[in-house]
């Protein structure tokens, strides 16, 4: 293999696929990106247990000529360190040579490194995915439905299948659901996609989807999802994001939601998040973050907590809309939080059936998404 | 105590103090921030073993109120929760109201806050400090002395003396030492004081330093410091910063420093340090950052580190001005990088006496800091 190649895109492909390469790989060889070069441009790959990235870089792009092969072949060079000395190299073109044994040189202006490349033979295959059906989402809605579920998976490994989002699909509209047993997070919106297409339990790492997230860009870009046995994969302008499925079965939640409530509140959602915010700092030093929410007499809700060493957080929040039983209830003010910050309403609509029962949060423009905490049972 | 304050000064002046607050104190007053509030204004005050910090916050600055104090008085408030909660309360203006056994009630709009307060006459007294003799050093001066030497002071405990900068004033020059053992940074600066005035052997803590730095403003202002028998004061508009000075005797590290050189280099310090961070990059996988230095025969020089796993990364470097005899010489390039940051000159002097004695770095532009590095002692 004998290239030349300009040092930007070259750093952006590695940023890219580095993602899936193992900080302490358990085989040297998934310590390393694989690197093909063919006349036609360069493609670079990275994996691990959970996920491959591959990256392709074309020889040209328009007018602009961003490498030049000399010679096809392939290296695996070891990540971390060609990650960081890449984006240092002096020159804007970097000169990549293969020699005997997957010795390779990298030259670019005044340096010269010499790297000890492993034989890309033993580098594992890629999963064959057959595209036969497959959805369609834009890139910032994919992300925003990430963002707004990922956050209530488990972070267990004592129930493997929870520490990732379940997605279905049925009558083009795909939905995200998580949960940790104490929360639940849903998220559904319209895909691009076959009508009749429709797949269930499909069940993919919350830590993977979070790596997924920080590859799409935020500029407008679709993102086509293929779905397979036991990979999923992901397609964006010359990327491709491999993830493995979790095994299980995904416990079905909808029993647990509750359709009808004693008691319903219209809230304010920033205000109601700085209020929790306040209360949620003195009740951390309890290390429980229990948080009180109450109704009054007078129409307003008091939310407060309290701390046996600091004292007492007191406030009073107005209500837009309040109908049902009063109510006095206690929950876990970072996982109201967590919700609370991911609602995109000005106003939302908070349902209870009483102290012990699910509470549920949901914005009050749009019924796409839906968030559960279950209380806590305490005394007074 | 009773008083009203604008939320910014307030949170400002906390913002402070806090620094001073131990996280983990060895008694509860210790985490704690003192109020002392008269019809001139509130001071906050927070103090560990090593630093003490006060703000005070006038009344009223020019047109502007802000501070009413109804009821003189004093108390001791949690500082953790109370810096947190402080920026975050709804109302630009808070209420503070001290009650029986220093229980105190926080205001701002719909939020209520009881804090159990503690008693202020338990607060440790501040060093009295008689101000007969003073020095006045520009901030952005007093930034740039810190920064250009604090990095060489050594982090181990096991000799205390070595983890401050040393501090000397003779004719009107303030000079600053660190050293590690391994490395050494000083830096000279004339200052504003009577040219008789003159302290030697003044060692104060790395970390009060770096805590000091960051306290003094970016703003043109100007620090005036008063040196007293155990304690160094620092004022700087409405903040009084008292750091301790470490108890000991400086090592003498004139003696060491060679005067003479056999090979003398000036080299690109962009470029320099741009090299040597390529090949540090290299020689942190194995450890010890072994990175060599060799004059060529054309008059370059080689810079190179390697890594028995990875490979090698060979850098040439243009000179422009080299005298004296051929050299080889290993170091710890991490040291060197830490010294070619803080140096603001284009090109840089470096002196050689040999592979085995220490190497001088000093800008070209000017002399007032100078830095010194052990080599290694390597075979081949």
């Amino acid at each position: 293999m004998k290239l030349t190649i300009r040092k930007d895109e070259l750093n952006d492909a590695i940023q890219h696929v580095s993602k899936a390469t193992s900080p302490r790989p358990t085989i040297p060889i998934l310590g390393g990106i694989k690197f093909d070069a063919t006349h036609q441009g360069v493609t670079l790959t990275a994996s691990d247990a959970d996920i491959s990235i591959q990256s392709f870089i074309p020889v040209e792009d328009g007018d602009l000529v961003i490498a030049k092969v000399d010679k096809p072949g392939s290296v695996v060079l070891p990540s971390k360190f060609f990650v960081e000395i890449v984006k240092k190299l002096p020159s804007d073109e970097i000169e990549i040579e293969v020699r005997e044994h997957h010795q390779t040189m990298i030259r670019s202006g005044s340096s010269d490194i010499q790297m000890l490349g492993l034989d890309p033979e033993e580098f594992p295959v890629l999963p064959t995915i057959e595209e036969s059906e497959s959805i369609t989402v834009p890139g910032d809605l994919l992300k925003s439905m990430i963002r707004q579920t990922v956050f209530a998976a488990s972070t267990s490994e004592q129930t493997p299948i929870l520490t990732g989002v379940l997605w279905n699909l049925h009558e083009g509209e795909l939905k995200f659901v998580s949960t940790d047993r104490h929360r639940l997070a849903s998220r559904v919106a319209p895909v691009d996609c076959d009508p009749s297409y429709r797949f269930s339990n499909i069940v993919i790492s919350g830590k993977t989807l979070v790596e997924l997230s920080r590859l799409v860009p935020d500029e407008n870009c679709k993102v086509d999802i293929v779905v397979a046995d036991n990979q999923v994969l992901f397609k964006m302008n010359q990327v491709l994001f491999y993830s493995r499925i979790l095994d299980g079965t995904y416990p079905d939640t909808s029993k647990i939601i509750p359709k009808e409530f004693q008691t319903e509140l219209v809230l304010h959602t920033k205000k109601l998040m700085d209020a929790i915010d306040r209360a949620y700092l003195m009740s951390r030093e309890e290390k429980t973050n229990i948080v009180r929410l109450a109704t009054q007499d007078d129409g307003l809700i008091e939310i407060s907590s309290s701390s046996t060493e600091l004292g007492r957080v007191t406030e009073h929040l107005e209500v837009k809309q309040l109908t049902g039983e009063p109510l006095r209830i206690a929950f876990n003010s970072k996982y109201m939080l967590d919700a609370l910050k991911v609602i995109d309403s000005e106003y939302l609509f908070i349902g209870f059936r009483g102290a012990m029962s699910p509470i549920i949060i949901k914005p009050t423009d749009h019924d796409n998404s839906l968030h559960l905490i279950l209380p806590y049972r305490t005394t007074g």
